[in-house]
């Protein structure tokens, strides 16, 4: 029986490839406008890095990361997100003596062990940047507006920014009391998990999906009335650097994020698509995670999104993306010492960036010629015993029909294309 | 106490990564120009896969796997290599159905655990190339020329092909009776892993790098003096093949390679250099591997390449690989309502194409410039009341210290920018 491939992952195949080429270089080159590199981190990392930095008492950590024993008894799981595998790169590496702020952005896989549905895979991958070391609402700002301009030249529309402050682990104190106080008499009305977020992390209970808990906490207290003097200010300020790039946004108080890091800014970019509704990108500020993970007291801030979801956001948006060129040429043969000769030439040509191509399933010349075409084969040369003594082969241009008569020479036929290329 | 990466992974960061992203660009354009698109396939694949089609009892398999079972019991294994999943892949959605070859190239991190050493990491990253469904020796050539030629255009010296023909199924049973006959005088004088191979996986007992193995085996029968008429007639016409291409080669008949599927054509690409010997790519013919995965009987051929032991070899022969490019332009900027304009401009121009930094931390002029100068920004704006109000700036280039007066515009400024780089 054949194998397939494990539930929540899939391939992309060379057909399909194309769009997730386009969404990457797009991304890498407005990372490095902005001024990003690239950062790599292993698939996988000890699996304490996940418990301490995303915490301990979130869904992702207790029910949705693919964690296992290796050879050497040690406990790693496969990174669930990649701000925490960042943080812990920074502080091995001790980024932080480096000159401030580090600026870094990923693309990679991710897993978490989820019911699949449609644009959540177990096996999916994201893009995303941080900026750890800078306390300053222009870097919130400049995370934010690095994501709405990609969204933007990827020409998604109907995109709505949405801001809120989840304060700091001083106002969350006070806050987190009132909220309990709410919570208490509401208890009996609110689904298993929320009451289990009661104890636990009861801010998440103002992000549940239930219709029953969204009943339930109306009036509930919201962290953006309760915020401290310098939370405010800093709100106030990303507001004012998001005003002056010219991003519209709206206040969101009801933005938890799912990890427990977050501090002060947190945002996400919400598609209103009808059939793409949801958040096609998240993040916020984790002032407290560099120390959580054993650096010294450092603030950081960062966003992470979903390709997959981004592809599917852009396919029900309508918006095409370019296909890949295809084959310059193809080399087609007659007879078998012709077929010998047509691997050598496709070589050469190749070596001399020529995208050539030519047959390695013994075809007819008729089947060849169908196969060229299929390659979608910008041009064609044919030899044969005559091509081959004389040393002269015709060129022929698939889209005119024209035929070129040139020497069997590797830089005159690839004059020839270039030539017949350039002046299309 | 801070958390360290897994032994045997490794961080790739920002400082470093322009390295990888040379050679992984380098790959891909000759990939598209050998006509092959690319295939991801997932990081886990079902643990049968490896078992049944890279062989049970094989090094990999037996002992270097990372398996686990996932939250529904199901086992799982990060890939260890990655023509099984290819080919998994090329079954699943039915590739056999279309056009023949199917020629695909990945580029992806893999999974061994082994003991860490110099170029050799438990999660390491490979290069490789597939055709799947061409019988061809022309396929096999194909596939040798794209590394041959990935490794010219890398610039890298003394490296030197090494073919060999492994068989087929056919021939390598009256090869593998003549096998035991010899090794069954020899087995006293063998390690214990070559013991076990005996029973095995004899052929494998060639390729032992134990000085005692090699002593004992001097004169063992050699698969190549033994292959059937078809192998033979398929490994001539791959010697042509190369030969057409200008391809040098030696024959080595000791090329076994470590997987189960290998059949006729196995090659090996070696360095000969002082402080980086050893192969930097291998590869072969494995036409009975579709088939064991499930799939209608089919042939491949490929190659893969640790992108690691790439690198050390390109940094052992000296090869320097250029930086990417650094900042155009830091807009720094002296109060606080020019500290806050800084990032709206930079953000403009960032928008507008242009690499744009600005400050983060609150530092003085001085020490902005100073950042200025570490991110290498070859003009800067300094932005103050006078700019402000005035609406117009100075843009510095950093090279000749000339300053060009312009008007605070960010069209102006990007036109000032790129018009002096030109001219450089």
């Amino acid at each position: 029986m054949a194998i397939q491939a494990p539930r929540g992952t899939r391939d992309v195949l060379p057909g399909q490839v194309y769009k997730w080429h386009y969404v990457e270089s797009m991304y890498r080159q407005i990372c490095r406008e902005f001024g990003f590199g690239e950062i790599r981190t292993p698939i996988f990392e000890d699996t304490e890095l996940f418990v301490r930095g995303v915490g301990e008492t979130t869904d992702v950590v207790q029910k949705e990361m693919y964690t296992f024993e290796d050879k050497g008894g040690r406990s790693i799981t496969l990174k669930p997100e990649v701000t925490a595998p960042v943080v812990r790169a920074f502080i091995e590496h001790k980024l932080y003596a480096d000159t401030q702020p580090f600026k870094a952005y990923y693309i990679t896989p991710c897993f978490r062990y989820e019911r699949p549905q449609s644009g959540r895979l177990r096996a999916f991958h994201q893009f995303g940047i941080e900026i750890i070391g800078s306390p300053y609402a222009s870097a919130d700002a400049e995370v934010i507006s690095l994501a709405m301009l990609f969204f933007e030249r990827l020409g998604l529309k109907n995109l709505e920014l949405r801001i809120n402050s989840v304060g700091c682990p001083k106002c969350r104190k006070e806050y987190g009391k009132r909220l309990r106080d709410f919570l208490a008499q509401k208890l009996p009305q609110l689904c298993e998990t929320c009451k289990t977020r009661y104890n636990t992390n009861p801010m998440r209970i103002i992000d549940c999906k239930e219709e029953k808990c969204q009943k339930a906490i109306e009036g509930i207290p919201l962290m953006i009335d309760y915020i401290c003097q310098e939370c405010r200010d800093h709100f106030e300020n990303l507001k004012e650097h998001l005003e002056g790039m010219g991003m519209v946004y709206t206040i969101d108080p009801a933005i938890v994020r799912g990890l427990d890091y977050y501090t002060k800014t947190a945002f996400e970019i919400v598609s209103r698509d009808i059939g793409s509704q949801g958040t096609v990108c998240g993040g916020g500020r984790y002032d407290g995670l560099v120390e959580e993970c054993g650096g010294p007291d450092t603030p950081g801030i960062g966003f992470g999104l979903g390709i997959e979801r981004l592809l599917l956001t852009l396919e029900s948006q309508g918006i095409e993306i370019e296909k890949e060129e295809d084959t310059d040429l193809f080399v087609a043969s007659i007879g078998c010492e012709a077929a010998k000769m047509s691997l050598s030439i496709a070589y050469k040509l190749r070596a001399a960036g020529v995208k050539a191509e030519c047959d390695h399933m013994g075809r007819s010349l008729r089947a060849q010629m169908k196969y060229s075409d299929k390659l979608g084969a910008k041009f064609t040369i044919v030899l044969g015993d005559q091509e081959l003594s004389q040393e002269m082969v015709a060129v022929k241009n698939m889209a005119s029909g024209e035929e070129t008569k040139v020497e069997l020479d590797i830089q005159t036929i690839k004059n020839t294309i270039m030539t017949e290329k350039g002046s299309k």
